[in-house]
């Protein structure tokens, strides 16, 4: 350990962390921050077994106890753990008095932190989708940051920036609202790919046919908003085509709903501005 | 005009085609056509301004009576026209005698083209979006053909292998569980992109915000299959936050209920097989 002042300035320059937690987000973090040189003093999950395979894979240590004042310190202890399981941990869990504790979750407030007693609070989200399998690039990923204290916030900006080349503060409200566009824009969007994928495999058609036009789908996303090039059946009011695939789904009542839904959702939105714009819908 | 014998060796080795249309598909196809060094004999468009600006956009020559008897001769005459406006084109057009015509639908039966009496059919689809503001690569678009007699099938991979690297022999059947996936794919993920887009700008959000997670949403969809990735708090039922995304979508029931029928279908797709595997469902 170094001495006091020594590791103040160590501190400045790259914060110490602290992980709690081995699913998705955590095993990128510990990836992530590794690769960027970060120092991670340890990594913690309640199932033991999970901490200690992740924290060998990342070559960090794994602590067994979630009694974090026996711990050694951290400048600040990320919470990379589902929504559900904070309550649990806040029940099992001590942290040393007055330490910042993060969560990464869109979709909480700062406040929900509330449960652990006599901590500093902070938000750390990383605005991407993590499974274990595929390998991500952080330096593209957004993280948005928000804590109580000015401070904290510097802290979190600069543990952001050695991750990332976009990192913004966001407060709860606005934080919330992005999770929200985040689910429609990768969560929902990803279930009606695999829909698609199970039509082709029906059908016993190779999925790179539709890759293409996924790719070419995005990029013309990105490029003009997306209600002023929607195109197809529900867009031009091709009621044939529309009661033709309904009939084709007839197997899958599910699907037929969403198709349904969908394509009422794409003959009700305004092209140019969407629904809330107060604007008369096209085709109602 | 060349004799008719050197005509016969230009035909073999670059079909020479007649277009029918302006829209989207219209343009592209000219412009991809012209830029592959195909011969393209003509274009018509029933509002003759729009073929007049195209044609001349692309170098080709307009014609303005659809009694294509009259008109140059082509070895393929391509209906890139929508599915609807087919039935008045069988109405206006005369087309040369056992000539071989096309449509571009991914819904049509070929049939369809049964409302042309006299002709050789068949179909040219291209696998992809097209909005006249944004540029193809049609080197990377399928292009699905399909033709009644074998050596108009040749022609028509022949002409689709000038345009595109993926060239496929796709019956109506197949073709039309293809657009069906194309329209889960590419329409349907447009709108919740475009929902997505509303959603931060009411927030007055940035969109690049979201675009690193759409481009590995879509990255991670072509690594693996999609319902073996999917996240969110539908699939990690995290009814908390489903609750709190239905509340802050109050003014807009229509996309409420849109998250509400795509959360229980997540909630309710096999997570490996999907929905048609017959398998029992997780959460239901």
């Amino acid at each position: 350990m170094l001495p006091e002042t020594q590791r103040q300035e160590v501190s400045i320059a790259s914060p110490r962390v602290a992980l709690i937690g081995a699913g998705n987000v955590a095993t990128h973090l510990a990836q992530g921050l590794k690769a960027a040189g970060v120092d991670l003093a340890w990594m913690y999950s309640r199932t033991q077994a999970h901490a200690q395979e992740l924290a060998q894979n990342v070559g960090v240590q794994a602590i067994s106890h979630p009694d974090f004042t026996q711990a050694p310190p951290a400048d600040v202890y990320v919470l990379a753990i589902p929504d559900q399981a904070l309550a649990q941990l806040a029940q099992l869990a001590k942290f040393p008095e007055q330490t910042l504790v993060v969560h990464t979750s869109g979709a909480q407030p700062l406040q929900v932190l509330n449960a652990l007693a006599g901590v500093r609070k902070g938000v750390f989200y990383p605005v991407q989708t993590f499974s274990k399998e595929k390998a991500v690039n952080w330096k593209s990923i957004p993280i948005c940051v928000e804590a109580e204290l000015a401070e904290d916030e510097q802290l979190l900006k600069r543990l952001g920036c050695l991750l990332s080349d976009q990192v913004e503060v966001l407060r709860g409200e606005d934080r919330k609202q992005l999770h929200l566009a985040a689910v429609f824009a990768c969560n929902f969007t990803n279930h009606l790919w695999g829909i698609a994928q199970e039509l082709l495999q029906k059908a016993q058609l190779p999925a790179h046919l539709l890759e293409p036009l996924m790719q070419e789908t995005l990029e013309k996303a990105r490029q003009f908003p997306p209600f002023t090039v929607q195109t197809g059946p529900a867009q031009r009011g091709d009621d044939n085509t529309i009661q033709a695939h309904l009939q084709l789904l007839q197997d899958a009542p599910q699907y037929q709903e969403l198709y349904r839904v969908l394509t009422h959702s794409i003959q009700t939105t305004a092209s140019d501005f969407g629904l809330f714009s107060g604007k008369q819908a096209k085709n109602d």
